[in-house]
């Protein structure tokens, strides 16, 4: 079994959380999905980012959980994590950071609004707050069900898990996905950036709804099939 | 045909947007211009700074836009560049960033008033924020619309971009432009200290208008012909 | 007497109040204890961050407060440190900051409730501001007071500190405190950032309480008898 | 005529302006003055940070404000440093910033109350924010008038500037001093942490008062007769 590019990837992603910002202690986590082998690799849980290496990335079985290489724990988000890859099927990466901005979204309970291109540029929907956990869901399979509920939450709002590739735990802070562990990091990013502007914002108008036309354009001159932002 | 100068001085000031703490992931792009060719030279699209060379700064010509040196696509943003150049005759350097408090008030769809010496050492006037584009402007040429509707805005508020080098384009952020690229990088700083302090003083006070008076003193002991700022 | 190891430890959990940016000039302290021979080495007052080294650690007497090593003076709150130490018999470390949003906290005179996982992480309960002392107790033994004042605030309110490691001073700042001086320094970390995430988080919506059930969850997962964070 | 020595403190305290995160681009400058001699030295007018040599510091009268050693011109702050040291005769440093949460202070035209310790222990009273000038101040002798109103302003109020060093110049930004061109720096970068502080107090909680005993006992802990804040 060579997960070893694999690994690598996680590990930089990982590193690449740190140095947008977005962690504070060993706070984040970011994992990605080898989909042929049914195999997910992710951080190692509570280990300092500074003496992390790729070698420590823990593998797990994408059905069951269960660790299938490397020597530390997984992080106590990998249940979430797995949830996520078995329902969106096309994602390669997830991350989970407490970034600061978005945390202070999901602890108001509340969606973050599209309402400028830097977020329209990344999310075509809100990023949606999901609903409180039952008491049951927090004391049986806690990691699990936040996985679940996030599902539950694009699937009751008819919301496409690849373009809009974030949800916000409720009192919790944010859940990010995208092709590859870095994309993941990098949505992550985004959509700290984006919290923080809607606060602005907020603060400086009561806040007005942005020209759908504009939504679209930036959206599809970044995603969309005649896409041209950006390389070939 | 040697814009090997030039090319330096726009990726100069491409590095500079991001050390001014301005720019996240390829989100920016500065431009310069060579009037007596009619060429502009500006940043590749979506390209990370760390590994861009100058090499790498496309060359355009002012007038077709068409890309007559580089390998690389050339800013998706590029028509909205041109359009200022070809309007506003004495400018040498174009950015355009998605800053942080510059973009919450262009999402605010506010003009960013004058009400101190540090905005008034740069800016004549309150910078606009301009109207929002039609669907046929979003959707026909979106990027050229975005460069006219600063035009039109100038012109019908009677502002002169010499003094005032700064539009927000509504719902998507900050254009500015200088004397030359890197001058016009620092614009873009100015003008997102601008926006933060109008931010946090708009908390702390209904807001007072400035003494014009004061404007005039800074903006002219800067800028005016018996300046007296800086080193001859 | 060789106290070599722990005056490592505090000078090193002092830096790393540097590195967590709690720290501005030369305001803040950390400070370690050794139990066995009731011996506290504590930050010397006033000195550099940079020029400071292991041996100018101050080692004081745990009861009468005597400086019995080190020919510097200790940190002025030294006695608060060593109130603190004789009343919560379980700490092994303790820290005294400035750090911006929780000082913004004492200063408002507020406690800092728990409306998230990740101050439930480390806080089981809302971090307490005290009480303002009397006259007699700013002028008579200072920095003994602001200490007794945690303590009688722990007292009356049936705060358990090893589970809610930290106290604001009213109109001063926080004091915290860990099982190691690093531990210490990152509990003030924590306190930081959730002292800013409840400040956003009130700009946002009107504080919502957040579950208690998932308040349980978190910090058990973390600190509770079948802790499961972090590696074994 | 050696003023080297006066030079590098200068040059070192323009630096500190700059490390202490005061200053974007060239806005700040610090001065020294050897009063045996009666003169001042200053930083130059628009000079970047990075290419500025202990020797490029401009040496002026005290009282002509006439150059009289340096190839370069002066601040043009230099006449409001001048007046400083004219009527504040205890002081030996001084420092200009714009430094955000002070110029928001001095853009919302109001003093900055002292409601903490961190204020407390660097300023006994308000920190003034001065009246508007006459447009006669404006257009006659600027930088000369700014000077003159701040000392105005300790006058009227009956403030010690040894006691409160520092003053808000209004909708421009703060004027700092100390007993050297090391400690305005110092004292500028307290001022800006206070004015960010009493910021974020107010969006806690109605503004409340500090007990006054405590303001006393913090300022005199550190600068009174029997101050026992650092070492000896």
């Amino acid at each position: 079994m060579d997960l070893k590019a694999l690994k690598e990837e996680v590990y930089e992603a990982n590193l690449a959380l740190v140095r947008l910002g977005l962690v504070l202690l060993t706070w984040g986590n970011a994992s990605g999905i080898d989909r042929e082998r049914g195999l997910v690799v992710i951080k190692p849980s509570g280990v300092d980012y500074d003496v992390m290496t790729p070698e420590d990335m823990v593998v797990v079985n994408l059905d069951s959980g269960e660790v299938v290489e490397g020597g530390l724990r997984p992080s106590t988000d990998t249940p979430t994590h797995l949830e996520l890859y078995r329902n969106f099927r096309n994602i390669g990466g997830a991350v989970h950071t407490h970034s600061t901005y978005a945390v202070a979204w999901a602890q108001a309970q509340r969606d973050i609004p599209i309402i400028g291109t830097t977020s329209a540029d990344y999310f075509y929907k809100p990023v949606p707050c999901c609903r409180q956990l039952t008491s049951d869901e927090i004391f049986t399979d806690y990691e699990h069900a936040v996985g679940e509920v996030i599902v539950e939450t694009f699937r009751e709002r008819n919301l496409d898990p690849n373009s809009t590739p974030a949800a916000l735990a409720r009192n919790h802070g944010p859940f990010c996905w995208g092709k590859s562990p870095m994309d993941a990091a990098h949505i992550a990013a985004v959509l700290e950036e984006s919290a923080k502007l809607v606060f602005l914002t907020e603060s400086l108008n009561s806040q007005l709804p942005m020209d759908q036309n504009l939504i679209e354009k930036h959206y599809q001159r970044k995603h969309g099939a005649n896409a041209y932002y950006g390389q070939k």
